[in-house]
């Protein structure tokens, strides 16, 4: 009997357009695909033996297969795209190993259904714990250098206006704050695909008495997907993995954006090195900005990956099928290997940015932005609304820039000028505060609240992120040991059932 | 002097474009933001008042000017377009109202980036609320709807090919478990927004002792977003909100779909009410499924909003701007809403739906997706490999197919004569049995795995399930309890700061 | 007879959910769909008269109750959403004015389908034509701007960073050539869209003689969708509307990004008046760019109605279907009005920035941007192959930078000593030509390539293209015409049948 | 001197992640870039030697140097990522071949900015013409079907519900015509993108007296994109062909959808072989529409590459940059090859659809589709309104359900007791009439109007289809012609400059 055929009632090959277009690419991934396979096989035939649904003999028959091909490795299978599949595939080569009637028995109580839906959920496990590896060595890398830099003065901007003075480090521990809300989705996404699909059968359960619970211990999964339609029919742990990638690209792309306007001619508040940043062959003032580019621009692909998805997926019946399935998660696995890849490239963009202070400290000098702090002195010592405050300051700078006078040049007697004009009486304000409102470093020092750039306040904050990071990668670590003793015990109990130990 | 004016420095009018294109269409919704902005008002001034930040008797001015201005309600504000949106338009009539000196200094510590931040963050906690409300009634509603068909047989299909059979109640449980996850996304990203960014200021603190975690508190935030610029740059709260309708969009396009396909005139598995479904003007067999067409068709706009938020921001600098703060929320509300709608239109779908229980049990019975149950009965207890069985039962169905014999006429003696065919040998199969796996009920009862439709097992899923439902609708409770209590103590700290009690 | 009664099947009314959600809304536009629906009916009535399918009295009352009621305009319709939509309400009022049994003629030989099919048509077209003269403008706003600063030096920049001095003309210029190709698509779609759907009926077409050139012909449409189901079914020239908008608002993000930097402090290239960019209410300094934040932002909006019209469509029978026809449109008209006010901002900001020539120049002088001139000339005079010359440059360009001696300060020594450095020999340059090579404006005048911005070059191609602008404006007036000349002729018909000429 | 060293400013190489993320994957697709580079190179010495602008034996030296090149074929380019790209791994090789004096001559006038254009122009030139071409097929097959069932009569649906009997061959026409829509906006954007960029240099021209028209032709060109910085700057084109096939993929999802819907178990309206629709492995009935979901799941890729490249391109600087370039484009060729092979399902599809004459018919007969032409008949012969027609059938068609009376067994007696019921009399209507009515063939041979499926109407109606696509292919063949034409040109001046002639 040729187990190549998938069913008595196939009298026809598939079209060499149906074969070449769309079953020939379902085994590009095989290699990737063989392990996880490998693994489903093995507790399903432990589950069937542990119920006494398949005879111990058959079982261990069974299991010795499995474990001859794990050994053999996926490049001794053959790989006939007329069967559809890669599982189609791996079962064929482990019943021309086992023999047919034996080989035949391991689909006891299960379908292809369940199998891709359970492959799905392994797969996206693996390379969300990546994911969530490489997000954290950003973080830290972010934290880092924050640390490094708390005290470099720099213009901060809003509407891309010089606004107020910051701090670089103050900058990158903002960034550093937004990273965590993406790992906690990463987080949350990771739990809600950690179910195990496996026994939902086609979508409608099977009279065989599985023990579905267990097949989801011996995977690493937390528990299983009760209702077996649901079961098959949703992936909705996928299009939620790709959101928040698709929020994660957007922070990224604007972190890139600061960047490339940073590094620019005009405003040279960051130099990157050579390795990062390419000259161009003839200016040598240039550097283009591959790596702030190529960030910006692969957010396009990692959002549209997510509307291709949803797409499929849209209008579908609400059960297993192949555009819900299959095309509706596709683009995901890519997808997600690309978000590794940016979070790399992001890495070694903070990794290697260096804050050019003097440039940095004389801009925010000189571009006006640190009046509001001479208001807010106002209001503090001497008594005026905010509004009544902005007035005066507003008329100061006014002012200095008729006469061309840099913001830390602006003395007492200019500011008593304009509180004559705008509220009819000198204030009374003394040099000494002037100076300091005017000074980037002492006004920055001066913040208050919480969560300011004041580089004390900043420390102390950054102590508090690098615990949540300690406790983010202790999290981390104890999923990869939970997997990994999952891992053990399936091997044990396979191993135990084909007689090798 | 002019309160008008939001600057000293503007010597221009905005130009008509200006005003009538941006400025005009951000009091649109003036009604709806007043009350947030008056509390935020409130928990600023009353912290203010608290840090000793400005003087008791301006305090208490500021406290009944707020509290006559909510007394009068937002139409008794004059709007114009020229302050630019509807904070500089409540604060112009405040100061109005208490004079400029002490209306001015209410803006102490503060900013309107900050305030912008706070009053989305208000007003998405509102819809969330809402929203998650209108998802337990669909909830509630599939569950009682499940319960109350938890034996209607009917067929089952993968790839909208007949299956196997189950129940209209399997069905219905499936997509209240589905609907789960979606109340889980929506509860995850209402604690992440659930957070203060007021006294982030424009997006560097400020130099005045203010109590961020009080102005947190007396707005039923549960704490505050920590670094200033993350707090007024981020909105990443609204895109994981759109990110969540969207999945549940996607959702609801395939229940509607799937309805969409029973009400056909081929299907006949589901009837609606006249007051659903219209019918045509000439065709009473007509049922233009005007309902489920909006909710197939709603989802684009719902996905899109995501698109829309997301290509909006991607690329703008990590700070406040326009594009960021405005542009990147701007289709955010309209479209919780929408969801809203849809999920009420949702509601009604799945409350009026009729299983026509006739026609489900007769197509369950002859289109041959019984077929399975067979194979698996030769399994059990034949001791034939799921492989083997599946080409007997393969032969069998063909023969009956040619035959015209309907699926649950199938006797032993074609099962026999297949099995001879291809094994070579009758199994000695009893009529019974044969019997017992045709019919779709029979069939159907006969499933012994967690999750299956079986009647019994469905029972025991649904009341699990209402158990989940209950903490659900607790936890909301809280959530309005918590922010109840919020609400009174910020109303009666600024009732004692103005006096009032 | 009730005329409210759409149906004589219809037992039950609407549920209030389907009646608020999804008619209700359908009334919104009301008055704008009354005149077009007005024509469709008056070319319809007199077609039908022509061509003998109804009798001239009953023909001549309905054409008197439709002018009639085109005299009363809109306001004078009574609207309830229970009718369902625009068209119905519009038949009631008519049937309440000339009673029920002639009222109830106009429907013959047509349908509530193609009928809808044709409004969108209609719609559409205006829009599309108000787009085009909103996108004629700019043109001829950056046309014009860019003659009268063809001489204006400013560095021009790839990646952002300084790479050769171009002119402000010049890159006025490439926009306006840029908008040239949105017109064309506009264009195209317009013609695609100028097809009359009218008479394709609900989607078979119908067994009377009806003329649908005729109708056509009333209706300023060039000419009639033919096969039927596509008539009726396809909604593509919304699609291919919304996807030309995309392309623009592509455009027009990336023209306001170059404005939103070039007018940053660090930059300082380009100014607006205070009516155009606002300033904040205490940093003089600053211009935040409401207007190019708005343009940026929006981009997302326009380019999401695609997608939201996509996805509606996406996977629907290829038919006329709710979702097809009305929610894969539904966002059209709000997305193209928004685009018209996009692109009147978008000539504002064209229209209203001002070049700052000094710092322009004095960038373009010293930033380096000239140095490949320098090569050039090497490559032309002294017959170094250029990628010699571009060693000899940047060697030289790096020992400036080196020395901190800005480009227009190179002399003929150092050139010198770089050639000897790279190539062993000097070349024997002469200072002029250094100079020349490394003036801006002399560097600029040197360009020999067509589309090159010499200035000479530049305002011959200006002239080329405003011809063409000319042209597009013929055609745009010519559209008009023939729209005007139709709307007269059937204006006439309309009035010879009601006897009132 | 190193040939593979980019600049003399480099002084580090480029970091490893910046090597394996972004340099090397640019090499991926250098067999298919290396000819349209050979041929752009060719095309600018050929110019640059007959204008004089490089030395006759350097002209020559370069040409028989990419002439080597081409015969050893891109196998024998060594390529090493660290050179960034194809480009400059091509023109290393050639420097490695006739030496780096001579090679270095070649980048006179003209920049890898313009030289990258040009590459994209030229490959998405070649693949829209394969689109087109599979586009035609499609199209011929639809017209081949449609003529061979233009008889085989089925129900007509309006929201998935009977509505009016069609004819097979109708829907084929319909989706047909459609399909020249898809034709006409890819042969319009085919000349949008036919215009060469080469020559722009970097983005501001060259002092170089080159010829760009000279290589525009050289290349196939029509003409040159004038304004250099929008001719380097802008990939509009890349936008405009992913709308297309945007379009094109929606329009394909609805008819896959159709098919998916009529292949169904309830519908039985189509079959297809197993070789198209694969069976699944124990359900004989099930025909698992492989084919079908995957040309609807695809859909959703097409689309979401607009809105990658639209995102990527969104907010970048109007000129050359990374994002806006290179990942603004890097979807667009899997896209249009991912079209070319949908379309070659769609085709199979198309060609291998059986319609099920005999249930389609008794279909049509049974469901009321025909009751529209009863009312129609009593509009025409009998004097009633529309309105009052469609009140009178109604009732019929209630009272038939009722008693379920199939409508083709509707008699005069229950027409006259309706209207009698209705209209307080009978009608006098003749049982032929009646018959003829709800008969469907007689029914759909009744239409009259244009564009209806009537057989005859249709007949005709194909014949100008097929002249229309006789048409494009003759277009289609004249473009093959010019682009052979002008290549032939190219070599043979390319060949003459080398002295081979």
């Amino acid at each position: 009997m040729s187990t190549s055929k998938v069913s008595r009632r196939l009298t026809e090959a598939a079209a060499p357009e149906v074969n070449d277009i769309i079953f020939k690419p379902r085994l590009d991934g095989f290699d990737e695909t063989f392990v996880p396979l490998g693994d489903i096989n093995k507790a399903h035939v432990v589950m069937l033996a542990e119920q006494g649904l398949i005879r111990p003999e058959h079982a261990s028959a069974l299991a010795r297969g499995i474990l001859a091909m794990e050994d053999a490795g996926p490049g001794a299978v053959p790989l006939d795209p007329s069967r559809e599949d890669s599982y189609f595939n791996y079962e064929a080569h482990l019943m021309d190993n086992v023999g047919a009637d034996v080989g035949g028995r391991m689909h006891t109580g299960r379908s292809r259904n369940d199998i891709l839906a359970t492959l799905d959920r392994l797969r996206g496990r693996a390379v969300l714990l990546d994911l969530v590896d490489a997000l954290l060595r950003v973080r830290e890398t972010a934290l880092v250098q924050a640390a490094h830099h708390a005290d470099i003065v720099m213009p901060g901007y809003t509407h891309l206006q010089p606004a107020q003075p910051i701090t670089y480090g103050f900058y990158l521990a903002g960034v550093a704050q937004a990273l965590e809300r993406d790992t906690r989705r990463l987080m949350d996404t990771l739990t809600n695909m950690n179910v195990s699909p496996l026994g939902a059968a086609a979508f409608a359960g099977t009279p065989f008495a599985i023990d579905r619970q267990r097949t989801a211990d011996l995977l690493g999964f937390d528990t299983f997907v009760d209702n077996a339609l649901d079961a098959v029919g949703s992936r909705d742990f996928v299009l939620e993995s790709i959101a928040d990638l698709s929020l994660l690209a957007v922070l990224w792309s604007r972190v890139a954006q600061d960047y490339f306007v940073w590094t620019t001619h005009e405003f040279g508040l960051i130099e990157f090195p050579d390795s990062v940043a390419t000259t161009s062959s003839i200016m040598p003032q240039k550097k283009n900005p591959v790596v702030l580019e190529y960030l910006k621009g692969r957010t396009g692909q990692i959002v549209a990956a997510l509307m291709a998805s949803a797409m499929a997926i849209k209008g579908t019946n609400f059960t297993h099928s192949g555009d819900a399935s299959r095309e509706g998660t596709q683009g995901f696995w890519d997808t997600a290997r690309e978000a590794i890849r940016c979070l790399q490239l992001l890495e070694l963009v903070l990794r290697t940015a260096r804050p050019v202070a003097s440039r940095a400290g004389r801009l925010a000098a000189e571009d006006f932005s640190t009046a509001t702090a001479l208001a807010d002195h106002m209001v503090r010592e001497h008594d005026l609304s905010f509004r009544a405050a902005h007035h005066v300051v507003g008329s100061v700078v006014r002012s200095a820039m008729d006469q061309g006078v840099p913001a830390d040049r602006i003395d007492v007697a200019m500011v008593e000028a304009a509180a004559r004009e705008q509220l009819g009486a000198p204030l009374g304000i003394d040099a000494a505060s002037v100076r300091a409102c005017l000074d980037p470093a002492s006004n920055v020092a001066g913040r208050a609240s919480a969560g300011s750039p004041n580089p004390q306040t900043l420390r102390a904050h950054l102590e508090d992120a690098q615990v949540r990071l300690d406790d983010a990668r202790t999290t981390l670590a104890g999923w990869h040991t939970r997997l990994a003793d999952a891992r053990q015990a399936l091997q044990s109990a396979t191993r135990a059932l084909a007689g090798l130990q």
